[in-house]
């Protein structure tokens, strides 16, 4: 189930220089971005649970970017 | 600057497993999905150009996928 809307995925794609975007490279780009996004925050989430937290902070995703 | 909105970012997190979530926590995670997204948008990009395309396909961000 996609979660991330194609707008801003296609402004990324013209900001990296893309002149044009097929409508399945947008749909490509934002499956392979939430893939890696929900790895990081099970990463995330596993870490705030193991400091006894319930809340994920922005130190968790940060940790979290360097062990992935 | 940021381009991915926090909601279906915010979304991710709870899916992951994430009781609570803080805002920082959300920008956080939107940056670093958003410099990974920039990186296979950038190659795919020169990827479509290589092949002598102004349009970046699917198969361009497969390909992005597999080099980054």
């Amino acid at each position: 189930m996609m979660e991330l809307p194609l707008a801003p995925v296609e402004r990324l794609l013209r900001k990296a220089g893309a002149t044009r975007v097929s409508e399945n490279a947008k749909v490509e780009l934002a499956k392979a971005v939430e893939d890696y996004a929900l790895q990081l925050a099970k990463k995330a989430s596993e870490l705030a649970k193991h400091a006894g937290r319930k809340t994920v902070k922005a130190e968790d995703i940060k940790v979290a970017l360097r062990e992935l």
